[in-house]
């Protein structure tokens, strides 16, 4: 985000200083770079607060043991949201809604993948989500294997009427993704049959990773599904045996036409400027495996519990917190892109928007994207968390769901800093449970995410001005 | 097993002694304990050509990449002999022969099991071999959710007509593996419908363990499966919530009549005293999960190739080394049994019996059941494998499929002591392949076992004499 002019900050920042004073704050009008000293016994109450209380992960809990996977679409999403909608009620949070947002349902159905040569036997597999079906009678057929793009585009005569495999090792999800994404269309324009991938992770316990692809205009639509590392291995050492490797998929997988969904909307309006606002939130939705406890439960519930943190102090700051809990993340982003809509004429009005996505881990600090100046100020906010190691402030802070409010804004966006470096063991797996993630940890989060967004919205001046 | 006298001790060794020196070889007569020196060189040699061929690893991936798993009854196991013995074939090994064994065929068909209240969903469960169906409708009930035997026993009377969850965390396999073998009688006593436990293993990623369950005379058989740790947690918390559960169990499992099976024998017949055996193998069928890739399809690779090694490098040792791949391990030990029937009259001709079913990890010794003497002429045998870490000698050595052989024939017992901490992390699972396994430690397993073996078959006196 591009920053300000230093001469509107100067006169922001003289504003907000007499606003400051105005109010009977401690923070005194001078030249010293900007502290936020005076917001440290209220940050060591919301830490307090939030370790007595536990509440974030109580609730992650209970929501993910209650109503298991949420993808959009589904019955278990909906009723998660009803729930989470009287929840935010009963902890007295204001003008608690639900915007309405349509979403596509995409159902998964019965699913497998099997040998057929050299020897029969079952795979480890998911189909990718939005993936079409094979039809009843399955797909049979030899199996090319390649490792890249390019491979494919060297050897594409050997698609036609095969199932193209994808084998590419897991080296980042940036550089792999790209294959669950546009393996389907790259291989279809060549006349294969289905596309196989290698899971977008590293290795498991005989794990498959599911996961969004995108069929392009132009290519045949046809059925893509995703092999555990230790399947895709097995391919490729039967294939480096010199062997014809035949393979049936049959997945029941349809797409149905768009149901109506909604974004969890809860606040508490500032006291001074209610019109601006400090987002929070996360994805309510979830891939349909596992129960969505990493991705994105931890999220929504660190988020919630910020404000509910706030609201159980009897805190009203400057500017008002909302949180929103986002549907359809996973296979649409519907949720962030109605929020922009239904929002767009108060885009400006937002003064960050915060999201946590990238798991409910042990908060090292925050990740920001905006001015200079903001960046300080984050900074100076940050330090308050130093006493629970959460810091430290980095570059790249943003988030799927606030992106396109942030991009229409011109907002700073930020998102949590944690110590997530198995986050993709267990990314749209199976195993993401509950057990995946500690109740300190979690619990430390939702203090750190309550302390920073509070002070922002609780600034003399708009953060960065 | 009980040592023989210090008298027939001191006559052997003479008379061992007196034949080392009529053969013209190393070891003099001398009243110094025994010393495996001679044999150093020999041991080098084995080690050094394991490690130049890596054979062991290169059949198992073979073996459990083309056949996947293997249980008793099914075609996978025995197309997986017929394999094995046209390698052995090639090998050179003497005497390759498939002794007929029938065994169990247990087909476990389709299952699931899924929550009812208080929300739909599926759980990650594998039923228990050996249990009986459902039926098509299935079983729908309330779940009664105990501890232990003893909390069962407690409340009895909540028993009858539910489904009975033994929730019972794993802290040794010895300890919890008895919720697994006899936990569906003990509940059927009190007229429950059905039984699901804990998985017999750690915390893993979402993986369900099977493992065979044993219905007890008298009792009616009722159905039975185990849930991943996660999901039987998750039905823990919502218990301890006041909530009820009701739950839904399918499985197609049924006991289909005995069909014919194998074990499969090679040998490298003794030079001297070919009647007198030194027997090595493990189990070749697994359960029908995974690749049975560690169990224990690891340990047939390398006691095999143990007898591959002395004869690639064209020894022959004084007695006969033989391997034997044993059929139906897992459910039903009908391979073991049968080998001892079919080898009664020369059980008491069995130097040493040797299985490796503990997983073909890194080796550090042997584990060894016998005299003191045969004891100390193990560990001298050991020290020769010092150089590749494998020189321990522990107590306790055995398995499944050579107990009753042993136990006929009055036979000392061994297993590789290996560092198998994680065996029981992908113990009866889905994730039993061959990534679990390492080729260098596969490599140096086969070397230690065909040391041992073949220094045990060459000594001038019977082992302990």
């Amino acid at each position: 985000m591009p920053s300000k002019s230093p001469r509107r900050q100067l006169v922001a920042s003289i504003l907000g200083a007499a606003l400051v004073l105005a109010a009977g704050q401690l923070p005194a009008l001078s030249a010293e770079p900007f502290s936020a000293e005076p917001w440290r016994e209220t940050a060591e109450k919301l830490v307090a607060r939030a370790r007595a209380d536990r509440l974030a992960w109580a609730r992650l809990a209970e929501l993910t043991d209650t109503f298991g996977h949420r993808l959009a679409g589904s019955a278990a999403l909906e009723a998660a949201f009803a729930w989470a909608r009287a929840r935010m009620q009963e902890d007295g949070l204001e003008n608690v809604r639900l915007e309405p947002v349509m979403v596509p349902r995409w159902v998964r159905g019965r699913e497998s993948a099997a040998l057929v040569e050299p020897f029969p036997g079952e795979l480890a597999m998911l189909g990718l989500g939005d993936s079409v079906g094979t039809g009843p009678e399955g797909i049979t057929a030899e199996v090319l294997v390649v490792r890249s793009f390019e491979d494919l585009e060297a050897r594409a005569e050997l698609a036609k009427g095969r199932i193209v495999f994808f084998d590419v090792p897991f080296t980042s999800y940036g550089e792999t993704v790209r294959y669950r994404g546009r393996g389907a269309s790259a291989a279809a324009r060549h006349g294969a049959r289905a596309v196989l991938i290698r899971s977008v992770g590293p290795m498991g316990l005989r794990t498959p990773h599911t996961g969004g692809l995108r069929y392009e205009e132009g290519a045949p639509r046809i059925p893509a599904a995703a092999l555990a590392v230790e399947d895709a291995q097995r391919l490729r050492r039967i294939h480096e045996r010199g062997q014809r490797i035949v393979l049936r998929l049959s997945m029941e997988a349809q797409l149905h036409p768009d149901v109506a969904s909604a974004n969890l909307v809860a606040e508490i309006r500032g006291r001074e400027r209610p019109d601006e606002i400090v987002l929070l939130g996360g994805h309510f939705d979830s891939w349909d495996v596992g129960t969505g406890a990493m991705d994105d439960g931890g999220g929504c519930a660190v988020t919630w519990e910020a404000l509910r943190l706030v609201k159980a102090l009897g805190l009203r700051p400057r500017r008002t917190l909302r949180v929103v809990l986002f549907t359809n993340e996973e296979n649409g982003l519907r949720g962030g892109l109605a929020y922009r809509d239904a929002h767009a004429g108060s885009a400006a009005n937002h003064v960050l928007a915060l999201e946590s996505d990238n798991g409910a881990f042990k908060p090292t600090g925050f990740d920001f994207t905006g001015s200079d100046a903001a960046r300080a100020q984050v900074a100076a906010i940050a330090r308050l968390l130093e006493p629970i190691g959460a810091g430290a402030v980095g570059p790249g802070g943003g988030g799927a769901d606030i992106g396109p409010i942030a991009l229409l804004g011109n907002i700073p966006t930020m998102s949590p800093q944690t110590e997530n470096d198995a986050y993709f063991l267990y990314h749209h797996t199976p195993a993401d449970t509950l057990e995946r993630l500690d109740p300190a940890h979690v619990t430390d989060l939702a203090a750190a995410i309550a302390v920073m967004a509070y002070v922002v919205a609780d600034l003399p001046a708009r953060l960065g001005e």
